[in-house]
């Protein structure tokens, strides 16, 4: 039996990428897709891959049809998901949201990041933290409550936070890490990241043959790859900007406690990672030497993970490889949802990207 | 008067991006262009860019021209250099090495990491390191010998060795910089710094819309990082490959010294950055806040370096923006060049990157 | 219940293509899959999208598994399909060619154009043409014959006549276009097109940032774009490469038959075009004023026509576009097998392309 | 002695290309640069390639130094132009004006096609048509009136115009083309050639990795290829957008006409077409069997013409390469400039295009 499910900001690239995923899962049925921007608009119009595949149209955000949904994905920047959630919850419309507002358990370290007061922290405390692989339990209890009929509220990973910790949670939860000293963290990312908004910096002409770091030092994926780690105050977190549409590289180093470096090999680390992950569908381990390529997973929720061992330095180095608008975000949420609603986590999941 | 110029290994991109150098350069005179794979072909033929401007035809490498030049190039593949240089400073020819052969000052050093006998490695003694704006007095003796009459070697900085140390050589100059713990380095490079040649890499299919991570731990640019730095064992670098031709940029996290993380302001290290490198024309040192794109650079011999304290985990991270095959390679030989031989040493490079 | 299934010249681009597309395939079981530069290699070696997904090693061609197909895919060059196919035919395995060897129906064309002798040419009668959309009739006939149990051998069609034809076809057989004079047609590919050879053309550094034309007036699609549309020595074709990785668009300017340019209407345009294409699930005839973009129908087996009536000049621009190793290749491949083997002939083609 | 230059519209691609040729010219002083939109921002902080190299900040279109200019660049919108030209040269400013504003010398023809009305039609008469291998007579009269103290307008061609132009003009004078049947240009350009402004179609998600016709029967560029053909009503132009940057490539379809089909050999072709541009530098004939690469003229004010006769089909296909910022903008105003104001017309223009 079908769940109807709607998309709240269905019109930015994370939406979009919600709609082509949500139309293609056999137990979903797309009810509403709403976006202010657009509203009115056919979906065709907005994006022609979807002519002939569908004739929904973009509604306001206030649209009543959501809260005859089963689910809503929630596509929004930050602190717009906040301003629909509760009532949703309250009309037993489960909220699985993608947007940064229900990521950081404490509502303190929200505000000083993302400068807007936490309007419902309350929620805090019970919502599912989605990212499936590093997080069981959470969705496992959310599974659960909606079993009991309640409505289930998931907070999505964002996408630099997604493959940085896929790469670095296997040495962090063996105890592998030194106790102080930062942990490195340099990701690329292709302009989907950026948004869809046009400005100077996604203009074409400004993006194409171009590298640049941004946000250094200041991004706010920190504090949710630190609380996904455990590593408070010690991600330094730089992100860069690379002219390709979709793909995300995170290079992850993390200095090696004394016994680990003394005593580890690549060839340990490389099966207690593929142990770590034995069963995940999603999260492929490559052998010792081998380093992923972002195009291997672009248009599929899979990660590929990188290993290689510096003895020399004394570090492990670790790349974790995504699409970003996919296990980075759109993908990640039905991965969440599939769960959450009692699928397997699979279904409607595209696993083979274009070889070429 | 002219100097009479030859380049070794012409055909490939950096001796390519010489040709393009040397034609324009007001004092330089081309004499000779040497390809093995490419001999007898004229120049215009391979890079139809010089269609109309030169008539030059590639020679081998043997050719008899290259002798009676004052100065040759060499643009060729490690090992190459070390074959030829010998007996071109012995015929009075200066040569100008843009390859590895004569960076690393400690031969052994080279044969641990270039899997290669060093064949003249009492030259190491004496030849300059081409990195002009932190090796100045290098290139000031090599002048100075060079107007005595002698022949002079001058072994050029690699890529990525040369837009890292020049963002990170000023804060490590000035004492910032943590006794030990591992200094990171993760780069990115467009296509054309991996080579002309042809291969699964290389092909346009497989690194467009594609990002990777290659030569992990092993990247053979460590060490001579680590001796320009003097920062031996602690270099950690990861260079990426992402989808543009030229550009090159380089993010070191660098872990502060209790003092300098206790004393120091943004303010301050911008200040002492500029300062290190006033009157340096090709470096521009960016104001607190801004970040380098390598498209500013692209086609010049100038680098961009920006800045970010990072107190929370204690470390600066510098980030240096360059093209990988004029100030990475090309240009740089042409500006030591230009200092040897007793000219302005912004002779005939370009300053000015396309804006668009 | 399963057709086993064979891929003859599987490494290379259309090869990997349809590598994907069969074992998403509902009703087909990858059984064999052979090359032989990369015989014994694991797909997952030469292909890292496939690592999880599939065990396949390829083989060398005379691989003995292929006779034991129901049907076999034959990605190969021109000439080497013609070495194959009889014999397996003759084994009772079905063969869908991707190749040029069995397209043009005279046995002299094929000869004078790929400079080569047509080694089997008594196939050319009974080979079914596979182009869906315009030669309903072969694929009937063949899925009949292979109902009696016949080996069938269907010759796809090539990427730049698929694109051109399927834009220009309806307005040729309305009988509206002029009964002399060129037909310009002029195509932009993506450089998955150019092949997986790596050369100075497929060269990222030289494919990127680039346009240029190629083939002029002698690409070996000119006679088989004349044959389909039955426009002989009318075909002016200049294709042209494009930094993209897939994608194709073709420009067909049709001068006006006098009763055409005088009664035709732009809407009447469209609509004889949507009725030619009705019930033709693969090919959507945009609306009046509006243009195709290839990314719209990239990574599926969809094709876009745009048209516009220019009455000044008295001709009809049509613009078709496809994925060219999709609809211009594989997709296009399985189509046909699906109607061939009695499948709907939609079964397991993607339609929706990633809308970002 | 230095001649006062001031841009209009300088913010904008075509403005900024000015900007780097102007400030590398030897005889021109930039004096003032406008943009309305960026008023009071320091060049510099738009355009961050100029960091170091100019401290100009733009003003606002009316600012007073445009009028102490000698001469003005006008790289502005159609109608922004002729708002100001009048009063420029009517205060002793002559005007380059790179836009479409005084280009079609029938102000009709302009109203129908820009939708405006032309409020300074007398100027038509008078203005040079700035094509300078195409119409040196209109330059050298300007120069001639220059010399003599009057203020001057050029009109410089558009950039499809130029490129098409260039290849086809010399097959058109020579009296090759049929006498009627459409002419077919069908043109391929970089992003730049779409503007600065931010919008769905310059996004970078939305250009990379597409190709799409726009503009199709009703680009403005029509009119004026027309009209520097000499072949009314006979032009069908369809541009073509493609993910690059700068280049700009056109391929021409020319009919020909009966003696020229019967006589003509493709050697023929390409000498009248050498001939033809004997002694003009920028424009370079390729031999018989080779086509132009845009990468090649990229930065510079150069073009590339290639040639293929096909008589099968009964026409000459003539391929103008050129970047569409330079010779079709920027450098061709400043190459009309050099001309008319007495200098070389090669002064401050590069030739040499990066090989790579």
């Amino acid at each position: 039996m079908s769940l109807k499910v709607g998309i709240v900001g269905a019109a930015g690239y994370a939406g979009a990428e919600l709609i082509r995923l949500v139309l293609g899962h056999p137990e979903f049925e797309l009810a509403a897709i709403t976006s202010n921007a657009d509203a009115v608009q056919p979906l065709s119009a907005v994006y022609p891959s979807f002519a002939g595949v569908s004739d929904l149209v973009f509604t306001t955000h206030d649209a009543p049809e959501l809260k005859n949904c089963d689910a809503v994905f929630l596509a929004v920047p930050h602190t717009a998901a906040m301003a629909q959630v509760p009532a949703l919850l309250a009309a037993g419309v489960s909220c699985i949201d993608l947007s940064a507002d229900y990521r950081l358990s404490d509502p303190a370290t929200f505000e000083a990041w993302y400068a807007a007061e936490h309007t419902s922290p309350e929620l805090l405390k019970t919502r599912a933290f989605g990212l499936p692989e590093l997080f069981c339990q959470d969705l496992e209890t959310a599974a659960s409550d909606y079993a009991d009929g309640k409505s289930v509220l998931v907070a999505c990973a964002g996408c630099y936070p997604t493959a940085t910790s896929l790469a670095a949670a296997p040495a962090v939860r063996a105890g592998w890490v030194a106790e102080s000293g930062p942990v490195i963290v340099d990701a690329i990312s292709g302009v989907t990241g950026a948004g869809k908004s046009c400005n100077a910096r996604t203009h074409f002409c400004s993006a194409d043959e171009n590298l640049e770091a941004y946000g250094v030092g200041k991004h706010r994926h920190t504090p949710e790859i630190e609380q996904i780690l455990g590593l408070a105050d010690r991600i330094v977190f730089t992100p860069h900007l690379a002219p390709l549409k979709r793909g995300l590289l995170s290079t992850v180093t993390l200095p090696l406690a004394p016994q680990a470096l003394d005593t580890l090999t690549l060839e340990d680390v490389v099966d207690h990672y593929k142990q770590f992950y034995a069963g995940r569908t999603f999260v492929r381990v490559l052998d010792a030497g081998q380093q992923p390529k972002t195009a291997s997973v672009v248009g599929t929720n899979a990660a590929q993970i990188g290993l290689a061992l510096n003895k020399r330095a004394g570090v492990l180095v670790a790349t974790g490889a995504i699409d970003n608008l996919c296990k980075g975000a759109a993908g990640q949420a039905v991965q969440c949802a599939n769960i959450v609603f009692g699928f397997d986590e699979r279904r409607g999941l595209p696993t083979v990207a274009c070889p070429v």
